[in-house]
């Protein structure tokens, strides 16, 4: 027989009844009923009741062993005595009766216990995390994980991509977060950066004539932690495609995104075909570039109405005639609620700086649909009936308004959507509503340096090309550029990019930048458009999210191996850690220690 | 039809012979047959001919057209004039009419040509390797490189493994070479470092109960570059396993890597079934841990011959009298070879710091095998004979011999064993022999310090455990610790680990260092072996190395995608680079830079 096991613990079953077997695994329960000791005994694949009584020459080693020891077990597979079987376990039927034990790894008391996995602080958990990656809950989000990239790796394989790994020790590319450097020993006084993203890589590797990449690409950012993303690095299904439009990318792409969601989805619905919302509908809309669409309320734009001589609503007029908008955010059935329910969302406006939120109830007075609350007054019948049109309300509906600036008010009315949503239990948390949101603006304002920036990848392509950029207002040009939404998250970001040397350096010009910034910034990039670029495009999707997602995690710890904690620090390995002088002087640095 | 093809370069028959057809690529070969212009059209999949006549409305564009242009052509597909066929392409039977061009992407000067691969510098191949990478040969490397890596992943995942991504930003792991570090902005003058191997990390994730981890895993080593290892990054195909021995590594890893071999040998023999060559055994009979199979040459050990009375040859007999060694090396079929032959390899070994190779060359005389040379003279007839026996040497055959200390004389007959071997063209290039090689020494004597060190991994498991540790003498104890060899070279190193915490300390405490070292160097993973570690053991195998193998590549640069150059520098991105004086603010850092 082997050494260590001749079954796994979720291995055997009423067939094996009378055979002499080995298994070996981690002490997962001992229960003592009446002098008889059952130990559960756990491996990566299940579960096996093993019995030691007190006839057992095993019995006074079975007494020693304590919970999460590894042991090996020799013993006969019996038949559970009627009754005491367990249906949710595939071993549930048999158990193993103890002739020998062999302790093969002991363990010191707890830090934490594994068996019923109750709440433990986050610190004590990472510290000891290969015992926390033990708990069933999370042993299974990760194997869940691995199954998710598996998958993704297949069908991205299926689709006829080829994963390519990109380096990881490069140069710096600027894609709006702060570098991970890296110092050479080799060349004093200069660094390497860990990649932001392989967007230049993937770019050089479609001009290199690949025609289509992916990865499941490590991506380094050195931002400041925050609750939903992992501090350092973190994991993108990476992709791109020659000789496509942003269709083409949707085609190949959709059938991949829905395939892995539908495989995990666990029996819940995923949109069967992803609309393609723009993104002006969708602020408008949803208030939000990334709309969670299982909430039914579909925000209007009701400024015109505040534009009528009747209207006596002059906080709302003068937004309107100052060139701001009101949005009319339905809230179904809400007429029903206590006054507490408005006075709960004013107050929340508040707290997000609005000057409140004004709302009309509609009720059905004797046929006709009647306004009331604290704005209704300044509304005329026919404006109050236009509005409930326009919003889509009937009778028992409320509405609430978001004015101001339109970015504001749509912002506000975005976030309002997703409360009132929630307040009124609209949303279908079992379920999976992606969509992708296109059409986003190539360039926006920013306000504090009173100039023109890149609204997000200043690789895309602007819609209309070299024309386009030579003749409008970049501020309404939107590009090839596109997101992936599911429930409210952003879970993918891409776009067609600009092959085409002379549009790089147009598009870069009107944001500020010079040629010699192009050239120094992503001379790689733009020497290789000189040598023969094919159009292409691509994408790239965050896997710690869709996990979260399809696990149905609430932080991104609970889905990553050896997560760091929310300082940046990994609490197990002890990093960072300080250098010793020797390597510093070989790096050619010195430490420069902030002033207390 | 598609905005760029209806088909892909590779794709077109003679059935679709007839149609009108797009489709875009590089321009790799232009001709002019008598005012008639062929472009070989190239992409990813392949190569078609297209065709333009002075009558096509076309062919004005198609005349100002370049090699590497990125153009998309439309045109009908013909069948090619009779006798103008190209068998050895798959679309050799059509050709593309040509009748609308499109340019795509054009193309400067091209700083190196891609058809017809002449060979050029290599600076300029990584300036411009996304050029470079379009030559056919790097390109179909390339292919087979992702196609490997693939071919590992599939048949790991058959074998039962799941893959995990192990933290790229964590602590120093001494794995014996230098950490590349990374300053942490949030702690100030603390580092990150990349690991050298996910060694302890594997190691808790089988503590945490995944029973079989794999990983394409990225590995960092800052070392001095060389001609046969990648500055910086490299790929390991990293593994490990719980509840097994050596020989379950074995059974279960053999026939992945067979498998990957066979898959890509291209026809080429692959060992049928590992020979297992002890450490001991190796450095006797090939002088290297890493014997080159494919060579027929076994070295013998003929010291017993120099202790008898009636040899003269006094060189010899005072190495054996001083625990010295003598060692043969047979070369068969050397009589006929000229005196320069033994010159030239006496001269080689002069230059290696030997004081030469001594040898004889044994004829048939009258029936009797007759040695002669210079040192024959010195050795009576029977002590002749005897050597021949004990190498195995006939007439026709000649024997070199190396003489020494043990080690050293070991391995000079093994580098003599690779020279004989090659000038006699012993060596059947076209085939891949695999052997394990096992029991290596746990310990090793470190003559510099006067101190026993680890001669490999300090995680493996001594033989005999921790009563070895405590009983025997440290130099003298085996571990369960083995490489994967194939050709000459070390593809694959692994081993059982030491799972228990009593005898990891008294392992270190034999190399001299204490608990508080241990801790402080390998606390994590330390305080796991506390807490139910399971015997565990497994490898990684070099997949840079594999590749080139199977690729007959001669340099790793040949089977990398972005590599970087010998003075450790991406010249395509430009890295490393200087960083920016915020950017060192942030780190806590100041470059320190040498004295001139």
């Amino acid at each position: 027989m082997h050494r260590y096991r001749s079954h796994t613990c979720g291995e055997l079953r009423e067939e094996h009844i009378g055979e002499t077997v080995r298994i070996s695994g981690w002490v997962h329960r001992i229960r003592d009923h009446g002098g008889v000791l059952f130990i559960d005994l756990r491996d990566h694949y299940g579960l096996t009741q093993c019995v030691a009584d007190p006839d057992s020459s095993a019995f006074k080693h079975v007494e020693k062993v304590r919970s999460e020891w590894v042991i090996r077990i020799e013993g006969t597979v019996r038949k559970r005595p009627a009754g005491t079987e367990n249906a949710e376990l595939p071993t549930g039927q048999i158990e193993l009766f103890i002739k020998d034990v062999e302790t093969l790894g002991a363990a010191a008391e707890l830090p934490l216990p594994v068996f019923g996995e109750p709440d433990y602080p986050e610190d004590i958990r990472l510290r000891y995390r290969f015992i926390d990656l033990r708990r069933e809950t999370l042993h299974k989000n990760i194997m869940t994980r691995t199954k998710i990239v598996s998958s993704m790796r297949r069908r991205m394989g299926d689709a006829g991509f080829t994963e390519f790994a990109t380096p990881i020790l490069t140069a710096s590319s600027p894609e709006g977060a702060r570098d991970f450097l890296v110092p050479s020993r080799i060349h004093p006084g200069n660094f390497y950066a860990l990649p932001q993203a392989p967007q230049q890589y993937k770019q050089l590797l479609m001009i290199a004539g690949f025609d289509r990449y992916f990865q499941i690409a490590p991506c380094f950012r050195d931002e400041d932690p925050r609750a939903d993303r992992l501090p350092g690095e973190f994991y993108q299904l990476d992709l791109e495609m020659s000789f496509v439009e942003q269709e083409d990318v949707f085609s190949t792409m959709e059938p991949v995104l829905r395939g892995v969601f539908e495989e995990f989805a666990e029996g819940k619905p995923v949109t069967p075909s992803f609309p393609r919302i723009r993104y002006s509908d969708a602020m408008l809309k949803y208030g939000s570039d990334k709309p969670d669409l299982r909430n039914p309320i579909v925000i209007a734009d009701v400024s015109s109405e505040f534009t009528k001589e009747e209207v006596t609503f002059n906080a709302f007029k003068n937004v309107v005639a100052s060139g701001g908008v009101v949005r009319a955010i339905p809230a179904p059935g809400a007429a029903t609620q206590p006054r507490s329910f408005f006075d709960k969302l004013n107050d929340w406006a508040r707290g997000e700086g609005a000057p409140g939120l004004g709302y009309i109830v509609f009720d059905d007075e004797s046929g006709v649909l009647t306004g009331k609350g604290p704005i209704a007054k300044f509304l005329p019948a026919d404006v109050q009936a236009s509005i409930a049109s326009t919003a889509g309300i009937g009778a028992g509906d409320a509405v609430f308004f978001s004015a101001g600036v339109e970015d504001k008010a749509a912002k506000l009315a975005g976030a309002a959507r997703i409360r009132v949503g929630e307040e009124l239990g609209l949303i279908d948390k079992d379920r999976f509503e992606l969509a992708w949101i296109v059409d986003f603006p190539f360039y926006e304002w920013n306000e504090e340096e009173k100039k023109v920036d890149f609204s997000h990848n200043p690789f895309s392509m602007p819609q209309g090309g070299l024309e386009a950029l030579q003749t409008k207002d970049p501020l309404t040009i939107p590009a090839f550029q596109y997101d992936l939404v599911c429930n409210g998250y952003e879970i993918a970001s891409g776009g067609i990019r600009n092959h085409r040397p002379e549009t790089m350096i147009k598009a870069f010009e009107i944001a500020g930048y010079g040629e010699e910034t192009v050239i120094e910034r992503f001379g790689g990039m733009y020497r290789a458009f000189q040598y023969g670029a094919p159009p292409h495009g691509g994408m790239a999707a965050g896997v710690d999210r869709i996990v979260m997602l399809l696990c149905g995690a609430q932080s991104v710890r609970e889905i990553a191996l050896f997560p760091m904690n929310q300082r940046a620090e990994d609490i197990l390995m002890g990093a960072p850690a300080t250098a010793t002088p020797k390597q510093l002087r070989e790096l050619h640095i010195r430490v420069n220690l902030p002033e207390k």
